[in-house]
This record gives C-alpha cells, sequence and structure tokens, in this order.
C-alpha cells in the first residue's frame, strides 16, 4: 500500500540535518533530486532542500517497489522518501554536513516530475544571466542565490528585533502619493477616480517620516520598498529597499550611535565579525581633499595629494604652463602616487591613461621618480623647474621607482577621474579584490558637508541634498551672505567605498527654514506648492529630529559577498527596467487606457 | 547658562514612566504641552509623550527663569525640561500611571513654538473627519490612533517572530510587475524606457510566492502592501498590507495550524486574551444555508432556516402562491427568527423591511407567532395552509411572541438579504456591539467551497477564486462532466463576522491544472500569455504546496477596536482615493507626461 506522504506521514527532518546522531532513527525527507547514479543493483539520490544535501539509496532487496521507482528518478523530480539514518562507513563526504550518513530508503513517492532544465542547478553555471533571469525559479534553487536570499531573511529579522529592542515604532507610509516636481524622477500612477490627475510612486518616506516625528512617535523605522525611474546603471533597480530610520530629541552622534549599533549586530550575527565602533568620522572636506568623493575606500592607501596652493606659490615660474594655466582658470590640481614597491611597466601605466580618459579626462600626466628626485617618462620633466619638482616630491613623500599621477582642471573632474583611478590602480596593484571585502572592512562616516552647491549653469545655489537639512547653528549667519560657507548636519555612512546610507538632522525651526528657502531662491508660493504640509506641519511644535536611510540590497550584497545587487533581489529588473521572466512592462489594451484617462504616446523610435 | 538640552543633557525617561519610586531623583523629559494651568504663583502643565503624560510644576521661588518662560508656554509646545520628581501627596492622579508624582522643574527649554492647532489634541473630538486627515500630523498626535499605530507595530513584531521562529524566510516580491487582464483591476505605472509598455501594481505577491515554492524556499513570509483600484467602499483602501504566507509539502490542516498559532500569538500579546485552538470548521455550504454568505458572525444566532424543499414539497397547495412560484422558478427559500423574548415593535419590524428593501429586497414578508401557532400581523395568514404554517414553525423552532422573517427568490439576492438582516436585527436587539468585538471572539474556518462559480450571463463556468486552486482529489473526475460538484482546498478564516484572511491548497499538478484549464474554456494561447511563466516552473518539479494572506488592516482595527481602517493606517487616503493632507493625486506637467510616452486625456466630467 503506498505510503500517504505529506497528508499522513510528515516530514521529519530537513535535508541538511541529519548526522551520526540519528544512525537507526526513521526518518521523512521531502526535496529536490540532485543527482542520481545507478549502481548496478542500488539507486544512489542526492536529496536537495533549502538546507543541504542527504544522500539516500535505494537496493532493490530491501524495498522492491521504491526501488522501481527510484529507477524513473531524473535531476530535480520532487520526491518524498522514507527510510533509515544508517552509516556511510568509510564512505564518507567530509564536505557535507550530512556526510556521515545516508538514508536506506523504504519508501519513495513523486510528487511532481521535471522536464530536463534548460541550466543546471549547481553552484556555478555559465549560463548568460538573460536565460538564468528568465527562469528565475530555476536559478533561485542554485545554492548561492539561496544562501543569499536566506542570509536577507537573517538580516531583516536582526534589523527589526534591534530596532524593535531600542524603542523604534514600525510604521507604514504610503508608496501612492504626490509627485513633487523637482526631485528624483518618479513612476507616475494615472488616476481613475480623479480624471487627469496622477499619484507618484514614493520615492522615499523622506516627508511622512518627518510627519511621524511631529506627530510625536518618537522613534521610527520600516525595511521599505522606494521607487525611482532612473537610467539603470549597472547596480540600480528601479525598486530598492532601504532600512528607514527617524528620531525625535537627538544630535548627529546619537543617530551615529544607534546605527553603528545595529552594523555591529548584523555583521557580528551574520559573519560572525565584530566591527569596532564607533567608526572613524571624516569631515567632507577631508575626504573629497584625500579620496576625490565622499565614499573613499579606506582599505587601501593612494591618497591624492592636492597641489593647487603649490602651483599657484610658483606661477608661471614653475615650468609647467599647462598645469598653470588650469590654476588660474580656478582649476585645481591633484597628484596620487603609485608605489614603486610595486612597479608598474610602461605599458601598464599607458592604460591608466585610457582609463583617465574613459572617466572624461583629457589625458593622464605622469612621471617616474629616478634616483635624486628626478623624473623619467614624463614630457613634464623637460619644462617644470627643480624647485618645483623638488616641492612636488616633497609634498607627495615620494621615494625613487614611485609614479607620479596628475589632473588639473576643473574641480569635479579632477576629483572624479582621480577617485575611480585611485580604486583602479588599487585593483591592478592587487590591494583590493575586483569585487568583495577581501576580509576587511572599513567604516566611515562622511560629515560636515556644505549645506549648497553652486551650479555653474543657473548661477544659483541648490540644495547639496534637500531643503530640510538643519545647518550648522553657527553657520545660519552666512545663509544669505555667504552660502558656500554654511556646513551642515549631513552624514553618509561609507563602507568600504560604498555609501551604504545617509541622512541628516532636519530643520524643525520654520524661522531658519525660511532662510534656507531664501538663500535657494524658493519663494513663498513654489514653497507652499512643493511642500505645503511639511511647512505647516512645523508650525505646530515639531520636535529637533533627524534620521537616516541605509540601502538594503547593499548591504545584503556586502554582506553576502554576491557580485551584483540582482543576486540579492529575488525578481530583479534589467537594465532596461524589464522583466526577463513575467514579460513585464507589458502591453495594456486601450480600454484600461481609457478607464484611467490616459492615452498611450509613444515617440517614433529613433 | 542655558541648559544645554539634546547636545549635552539626554532624556532621561518617557512621559509615561515615573512613579513614586523615581521620588528624589533628578530627571530630563522632553515632549509636548497637553495643558497648562497658572495658579497664582505656580505654572502647571501636563506633558505629553507617545508614552503618557507627566505633570510638570514652575515655581517662582525655585527657578525663576524656568518660571517665566512658562507663562508662554501654550498648548502643544515642543519642550524639554528638567526637574526633581516629588510627590503629589494627596492630589494623586489614580487615572494616570505617573499620578503618584510630580516634577518640580528648574530648567525648561522651548525646542519649537506652535500656532493655535485647527483642533483640540485630545482623545474624543468631533471634528469633521475631513479635517482630521488634512492635519492628519496633529490628528496623529491623539492618543487612540498613537495606541492604535504602536499596536500596530507590536503585532508585525509579534507576527514576524513567531513565523521566524516556525522556518519562514522573509522575501521580497516585486510591486511593478506584469499586467494580467481579467484579474482584480491594477494600478498602471507606464514605463519610461519602454515607451508605449505599462507596469501594473501587484494586486498580491500571489504567483510570486508560489515561484518561491517552486525555487525551494519552503516557507515564505512577508507583511506587503498590495494595489487594487477598486470603488472604495466605506472601508478598502488602494493600498493596503497583508501578512502573506506560503507553505510547501502541506496539507490544509497544516496551514490552518500555522495561522491559529499566530493569531493565539497575537490576540494573546496584544489583548491577553487566550483564543482557544483549533478553530471551528465549518463547510462553506452549511454556512451560506444557516448564515447566507460565507464569513458568518457567530457570536449570536439568528441562523437561518432553508425551507425550499418543504415549500417544494407543499406545491400550489400551500396556500402561499408568491413563495411557490419563486421556488418554481429556480429560487430559494429561507426564514430567520426574531425571538419573541425581545419583542420588536410593529413600528420597528415595519424598519426591517426598508433595510431589506435597501439591500436589494423587493419587501420582507413577516408572521408574528400567536398562541397555538397562529400568524399574526402578516398578509400570510390569510392564505397559507394550517398544514405548511404548521411545518415551517415546526422547521424554525418558533415559540409563542417570536417573529418570523422571510426572502424568497434568486438564490444570490436572499442569501445576502437575509445575511445583512442577520447582523442588523442582532445589532438592534443588542446581542452584538455596534463596531467592535464586545469581547467576544469567534474564529472560524469555512473550508471546501466549489472550485468553480457559474455565470448566469456569460453561461460559463469561472474560477470561484482564482484558477491555482487545488480540487479535492475525489472530484477530479468531475472537472469535464459536473464542474459544479466539485469542492476545493480553499479556505477563508472568519472573525465575527469578518473575514480576515483566505487561501487554498494550490495546483501543482501540470495534469490537473491542464484539465482545470479546460473546464474554464481557458485555451492553450490564453494560458500562456496570462501565466506563461508559472505554467513553465509547474513542469519543473514543483512542489505541493499552499498557502494563505491575512488582512493586517482588518486585523489592526479588530485587536484595537478601532471603528475604522483609516484609524490603523497612518496616511489613509479617502473614498476617491484622495490624499488630503498632501493632495496626492495631483497635476503632472505635460512635459513629464510625454518622458513616460502618455497623454492625460480625461473624458468630459458628466
Amino acid at each position: 500500500m503506498a505510503v500517504p506522504f505529506i497528508t499522513e506521514v510528515k516530514r521529519t527532518h530537513t535535508c541538511g540535518q541529519l548526522t551520526k546522531a540519528q544512525i537507526g532513527e526513521e526518518v521523512v525527507l521531502f526535496g529536490w533530486v540532485q543527482n542520481r547514479r545507478d549502481h548496478g543493483g542500488a539507486v544512489f539520490i542526492d536529496l536537495r532542500d533549502r538546507e543541504g544535501l542527504t544522500q539516500v539509496v535505494f537496493e532493490p532487496d530491501i524495498a522492491k517497489e521504491a526501488h522501481e521507482t527510484a529507477g524513473q528518478l531524473r535531476l530535480e523530480y520532487c520526491v518524498g522518501i522514507k527510510g533509515k539514518v544508517v552509516s556511510r562507513g568509510s564512505q564518507v563526504n567530509p564536505k557535507l554536513k550530512t556526510g556521515e550518513i545516508e538514508i536506506k530508503a523504504s519508501d519513495l513517492t513523486i510528487f511532481n516530475r521535471s522536464e530536463p532544465t534548460p541550466f543546471l542547478v549547481e553552484d556555478n553555471i555559465d549560463t548568460a544571466e538573460e536565460k538564468r533571469l528568465a527562469y528565475r525559479f530555476l536559478d533561485l534553487r542554485r545554492r548561492p542565490l539561496q544562501q543569499s536570499l536566506i542570509t536577507r531573511s537573517k538580516m531583516n529579522a536582526i534589523t527589526r528585533s534591534y530596532l524593535n529592542d531600542n524603542r523604534f515604532l514600525e510604521l507604514e507610509t504610503p508608496f501612492m502619493g504626490k509627485y513633487t516636481p523637482g526631485g528624483a524622477r518618479n513612476f507616475l500612477v494615472p488616476s481613475r477616480l480623479n480624471p487627469g490627475k496622477f499619484y507618484a510612486l514614493a520615492e522615499s518616506p523622506q516627508l511622512y517620516k518627518q510627519l511621524f516625528m511631529v506627530a510625536g512617535f518618537d522613534r521610527y523605522f520600516q525595511i521599505v520598498k522606494c521607487f525611482r525611474d532612473e537610467d539603470l546603471r549597472l547596480d540600480r533597480q528601479p525598486e530598492f529597499t532601504q532600512i528607514d530610520i527617524e528620531m525625535s530629541f537627538v544630535t548627529q552622534d546619537d543617530i551615529f550611535t544607534i546605527v553603528e549599533g545595529l552594523i555591529k549586530k548584523l555583521w557580528g550575527e551574520v559573519l560572525g565579525i565584530d566591527v569596532p565602533t564607533p567608526f572613524m568620522r571624516m569631515d567632507f572636506d577631508e575626504s573629497m581633499a584625500k579620496y576625490g568623493n565622499d565614499k573613499p575606500d579606506l582599505r587601501f592607501g593612494l591618497e591624492h595629494i592636492v597641489l593647487t596652493e603649490l602651483i599657484r606659490q610658483h606661477g608661471a615660474a614653475g615650468g609647467v604652463p599647462m598645469i598653470w594655466d588650469a590654476v588660474e582658470q580656478g582649476g585645481i590640481v591633484k597628484a596620487m602616487v603609485v608605489p614603486g614597491d610595486k612597479p608598474m611597466s610602461r605599458a601598464e601605466s599607458d592604460k591608466l591613461e585610457e582609463f583617465a580618459k574613459q572617466n572624461g579626462a583629457k589625458g593622464l600626466a605622469r612621471a617616474k621618480v629616478a634616483e635624486g628626485g628626478e623624473w623619467t617618462q614624463s614630457p613634464l620633466s623637460k619644462t617644470i623647474t627643480p624647485a618645483l619638482r623638488q616641492a612636488i616630491n616633497q609634498a607627495c613623500g615620494v621615494k625613487t621607482g614611485d609614479l607620479l599621477l596628475f589632473q588639473f582642471g576643473r574641480e569635479s573632474l579632477v576629483h572624479t577621474v582621480m577617485a575611480n583611478l585611485r580604486v583602479h590602480v588599487a585593483k591592478k596593484l592587487g590591494l583590493i579584490p575586483e569585487y568583495g571585502s577581501g576580509g576587511v572592512w572599513k567604516f566611515l562616516w562622511v560629515v560636515n558637508p556644505p549645506l549648497f552647491e553652486y551650479d555653474e549653469e543657473s548661477k544659483t545655489w541648490a540644495a547639496a541634498h534637500h531643503a530640510f537639512t538643519r545647518p550648522h547653528d553657527e553657520h545660519v549667519q552666512y545663509l544669505q551672505t555667504d552660502p558656500g560657507r554654511v556646513k551642515c548636519h549631513r552624514y553618509d555612512v561609507v563602507l568600504n567605498g560604498f555609501e551604504i546610507g545617509g541622512g541628516s538632522i532636519r530643520l524643525h525651526d520654520p524661522k531658519v527654514q525660511a532662510e534656507v528657502f531664501k538663500a535657494l531662491g524658493i519663494g513663498e508660493e513654489e514653497a507652499r506648492v512643493k511642500f505645503g504640509f511639511l511647512l505647516d506641519a512645523l508650525k505646530f511644535g515639531a520636535p529637533p529630529h533627524g534620521g537616516l536611510a541605509l540601502g538594503m540590497d547593499r548591504l545584503a550584497m556586502l554582506l553576502t559577498g554576491a557580485e551584483s545587487l540582482r543576486d540579492v533581489i529575488p525578481f530583479p529588473k534589467t537594465k532596461t527596467g524589464t522583466d526577463l521572466m513575467t514579460g513585464a512592462p507589458g502591453d495594456v489594451d486601450d480600454r484600461q487606457l481609457r478607464e484611467v484617462h490616459v492615452r498611450a504616446a509613444p515617440l517614433p523610435q529613433k
């Protein structure tokens, strides 16, 4: 008689659980056929579930019927087995947790058969990502993806329990909100009940979480999806997840302590690594000077040296007219030293120039430092004065054999090129691996950035992040007279060159907020339209508050060592925003569109 | 010198914490001025935060400066105070946890002032909901809303910890998915990168969670937003939250056990109430017969009695031609007894007829049972035969003084009218309160519904829920020959007349699934377009699986005793889908629409 699997005979263990401690026990396992070997009489399979693999053997003399059925088994059949745990004797597989035992099956049922799969369900496959995404439900059976998503589930649990323990309330915010011009590009949703009107999918719960503070909820968190209709670079998704936090009555330091505690817990419980706290802190200005951006990778040196002042001191007399020109026109000059103890060939250093050009540079001036501080392999060496050369050598702390790399010109471009070059060189030199942490975790807070950015094009000041960031109290006096001087309580948390989160102390004082709007050239009318309800909220006793958002996808990627964000998202989209499994986005018939009061108006394809 | 609140002087307690145990301690509290009384010399305020209220007193001879500042305080000012905990002596307020003490303040700072609020921040206000929603950040300061959202946060934590403990993985599903015609009405999102194509906002993670099972994740959960563009009745929201669950290798009973455990935990930890498990189970057919729907409120009786057979037996000879006609035309007949021990006046019973008519009935036949089983106050009494009358009296188990209510005609209408009438009468008689549980919690599983519904209009069979519900194995034989006879493994969990969740065991066998499609008249082509990827997935060893979704908003409403779903959602929308605080949905300029390849085409207003 057939064994009534599932209805009466329940699973007793997972496939990752049995060891010699259970030898002799009768067990029931459910799972998938990972592989099958027919050794003359006996049939062997590895049975797989999310917890692991267990070897099962079907022998004709022990269970005739099960053995016959086992003959039909193929890869990825979904089956249930019942049997006895026995020792593998000398055939132990030390790679498996269950490698000491196998199951001598007495019963077998096939829950469902499988056609041959379009790719093998194995740890390492070289199948094109397009095909893997089209059959994502099979791709997700592979151990690396299973493990990553299991880890991510654990990260959620750790995060929530930590924040709950710290008096944070989990409160929901709407996804369908108001469209506000001028922010990130929003996805739009036409309203059926309000013809001609549109919702915007929330790019973040920013305003709502501030309102929670105004409403007195004190501490808020959410692990929440956000939506941005950006051009998808390699590592962006149209919908992404953040750990969103807001707190009342706090300073920047109070927020840092909470976030550091969370990260310590995540790294401790997921990787067993003790992350030292508090994290290092660095001023925004210092980060820009030394690393060219506000998310430096501190696992290695290769710091930039700013030479602008030095060039200015030497002036036209320094013998480097192109560099001097750049400075005279308001540009900056930076150098970086590639140490001579990891020498680069001439061909390699030529490739660096190519890389710089791909990043927007006109070229890459460089010089090899010879005995006595002489420069070789460099057009600069012909005209530069010994005084300037020596000054540069000294400022850069070079020694014989080092290679100097230079960029000069427009500040933002110099920073970007040199920042990318720094990471590129570090990978070339093997200072960091191509991806993954290499076991080194360098956390950092980048603090005190300017409140405003000057927009060269419109000749106006714009909010560097958003218009509700609180300036330093002692800088409020410069809001109208010298906006560029105003620093603010904005902060980013950085790990190994990735910005993993950021936030700010918010403006809660309606007077200062009015001054910031004035400095931004935002009139009362415009402010009302864009932020009316938040401005109202500040009038009714808004508390001092601040917060932060951590990129959950990025955190999961870093913690699991995954190569891409797509590997930690169950059903990701491609660079063009399509889902290769479901075919989304898709066609919608006209009737459906009429109901929501829009017409499709695709532009002719260029 | 001013006390540096927040930066150096940190909050020591919340406003709901201090008792006589802390008398003599120096404390720092932050919060809002709930009220202020100027008693000649001393100023008293109640300071409020999310945890409670604490009385603070400012006396001129103790702290001159603080006392002067206290003179400026008005309602809803946000302040920090420092002071000493003292006994209130005989002035104890037993209603407050902190009622034994007050704080003699030494320092006070005003973090932010408040304009007079448009309504008072008090527990009970009669302000129109429109105004409360427009100033939601103030409405949310009121204790009932604060408490509800704090409870909801706790429900999230309990749910997640319970499911994590039971080996469920929290896995994310995309919100921007494929539009599939024929389901619930979806919100649409035009794609910028794919001109003329649209995403649909996910109405539920249904297909994705089944794919998680196919991928071998075994147990999945999510507390997740879902989107449906329905006409919003009183208690619906365009975005709502569900606890979403899916399990592999389980029977219906296994799922029931998990859900019952969760509900037991929620009621235990939130309300301190021990919910007995397992829940009662009732067949769908029985529920329809006795209660007229599949979500009966079992806190009271007033069961329906189906008289169709009895009328048929008596036929035309019964003396009730209208009722007999209805039965002859395929209709049904139901009665309900309003017990005579809670007598209703003639006027009241007339009002019941009005109610029935509002629910679509043509009228409400009724009869008062007099001594000896005679009927009075009824047109029926004139023509009905004594035999039929006696038979009805017996079937309904009436006694003298009882009132009989009848409906007859089209089955679905009779059920609906009688179901609504049953609840209406129960409220009239005070058997249940107007809203809220009244302290009685009647949980129930409604099981074994039919797989198909016959659509009178199109003369075809349609899936009663969705096309992936597993029929009872012993009914598979009727799929083509007698579809109406096929029962399925679908189940709803019901509490006090509300469906709080529902789910099913899914089809995992591609052969049976093909048969179901055939019975539904869904061709291969149509199936491919609608469900292609799920059909593919079933071919590769899909495990037996099933799941369920619980309505989180509804659960929160029932657990907190809130009157409306809107009271357990921080920022809800109105019946027309608008957000009265932000003004969403709003206008979008043409340039923005062109970017996403649509044009607004609102129909002329009727």
